[in-house]
């Protein structure tokens, strides 16, 4: 820190990513990208031509992407933000619907990036613990005076919420917006997205990064009220107006469009994932309820900071946390078939070294 | 805004950028774009391997593109910062370096952009009047307790601000960060980046989005003392640790390796920014002195508002800001040889029919 920074940016609680490391030796199971390339739609979106007027600005108003969003969940262009990830959105998010005295709830084991972007914004942030098995209750919600974000499955855990119940929680907060952070929804979970005309205070995020295979052309998008998303463009005009660059434009409206692609991916890693699941809890792992494309796991033999630590030195990465209440787990993408065998045959050698 | 807007937001003032028509029907001089493709080593980066690659996340340390601009510019990588744009850089240092009770100071007129940042962090904005030729006087800066922001060149004056004096405003304001905005430095101003090893306190923000015909890339960079660098990535991981895309950071690295291209570029520009103003100059009009690639001029016959308008009418996009002191001019990027015809043959046009 230089003795310029200011008190408030002396607060943050900056994020830390997983690993990436620049070499490709790893099989790499620990940012819950896609084993899969884009969709082929993609590749051919990102012509020479195209990137001849790179010299051109993007248009800031990205209606080709959020055009092609809209038609694909039944909603209006009006109903779209898009932005540099999704964590941008979310930034945006916090900045329009909190501040002072009007913090933001979210779980204790949560995504870790809710808490860098409240201290981002100076805003008071409340952690909610979840149940002892990780389920969150939503009536823990109900009486908070600000906007709560609740990852619907949730990340690193996995489990969902159903939508019944964040109706019940819209219904008893209808002044205070709820935020359902929806990165991981394609692999499973039910979406709240058909929500969005009934309950003006819901905003739902979502990201090309995971089940659309675009996680290096940073695209995410908040989907909501006409006037939730022009309160978000209120923000975007204030920090970065030209805030998704040309090629991930035509990369997100290629992306979405290819439908039959993206559910042939995530088909595959719903398989991936059953296959997994059943091959760890065979090993003596307890498995969470996963409807994401990771699972989140615990052996009965070796420590979460062991398993990470020894798959790394065999060549695999997946996540550790280190946080209290969830030590002992590890984080495991789920990638193709051939890098969970991996997996698998690396952690057979492993346990029978330690047996 | 909806109800749900909080009052912190409800202060924003955000920026309009210039019209971005979808349809390629205009001559576009208004958004200060370059009139030439990337270098065709940028072509060459983006390949269709590299897009293959989009599954995966973009190196969050930016390490290829920030060692580029590092050896481009005599500093170590810990000298440099990319953003999505120089737009996200420039809110990285607000966030870092103002707060309460240490706003941020810059010119009345001068890149809109700011007050809507200074806005977003809720900052004191001290607006300093140029002087009434629109000249700077770093004297009218000495005393400011928070951060001073210089854009040199001036937008939208294109006026220059010289090394001697900002250096002066360094040698009186040890405690306070300064921060030279050189957006459009290398179209014939003097930069302030070889000050960097002397002065812990300044920052100098650049974009490829104009010398480096890459505005639809989204890529800009900050550079500094390795203090400040680390200060601005405190915020980033706060705010988005993956903001530099996979395909921009090739494509930056590809731009700022091919130096004879960007010569080249920079060296057409100021040959045509020379005819344009002589050509404006003989048919009555007053140009600001201008180091950019854009010049800022007024006529004696017609208002800026009907420049721009009958200007539009005819195909040809300026711009015109319509603020109190600057109403009788147009800002008019520097384009081709062919465009900056058009726009004086469409001129002779105009001052035929009023004549």
């Amino acid at each position: 820190m230089s003795r310029f920074l200011s008190p408030e940016a002396r607060r943050l609680d900056p994020y830390t990513p997983g690993e990436q490391p620049r070499d490709q030796k790893y099989v790499k199971l620990n940012t819950n990208e896609s084993p899969f390339p884009p969709s082929p739609k993609v590749l051919e979106a990102l012509s020479r031509a195209e990137a001849e007027k790179l010299c051109l600005y993007s248009d800031p108003t990205c209606t080709l992407l959020n055009d092609a969003i809209a038609r694909r969940y039944g909603l209006e262009p009006e109903n779209v933000i898009s932005g540099n990830g999704s964590d941008e959105v979310l930034a945006f998010a916090f900045r329009a619907f909190c501040g002072e005295g009007r913090g933001a709830a979210f779980a204790d084991i949560t995504y870790g990036f809710y808490e860098a972007q409240a201290a981002l914004f100076g805003l008071e942030a409340r952690r909610v613990p979840l149940r002892e098995d990780f389920s969150l209750n939503v009536e823990d919600y109900m009486d908070f005076p600000g906007t709560v974000v609740i990852a619907n499955p949730n990340a690193p855990t996995g489990m969902t919420v159903s939508v019944s119940h964040i109706r019940r929680l819209l219904e008893r907060n209808p002044n205070r917006v709820v935020l359902v952070d929806e990165a991981y929804v394609d692999f499973g979970a039910e979406s709240c997205v058909p929500l969005i005309r009934e309950y003006g205070h819901l905003l739902v995020t979502q990201t090309m990064s995971k089940s659309r295979s675009l996680a290096g052309g940073r695209i995410g998008f908040a989907l909501g009220s006409q006037e939730l998303i022009a309160d978000l463009n209120r923000v975007k005009y204030s920090f970065n107006p030209y805030n998704v660059n040309r090629l991930s434009l035509l990369a997100g409206a290629a992306a979405i469009e290819d439908e039959d692609y993206f559910q042939s991916c995530c088909r595959t890693v719903r398989d991936n994932r059953a296959w997994t699941v059943e091959a760890l809890e065979a090993r003596g792992f307890t498995v969470l309820s996963s409807s994401a494309n990771f699972i989140f796991a615990r052996s009965n033999r070796l420590s979460g900071e062991e398993l990470y630590r020894r798959w790394k030195e065999n060549g695999i990465l997946v996540r550790w946390f280190g946080q209290d209440r969830i030590r002992d787990f590890v984080r495991i993408t789920i990638g193709s078939r051939e890098q969970m065998a991996a997996l698998v045959e690396t952690l057979d050698r492993l346990l029978e070294n330690d047996g």
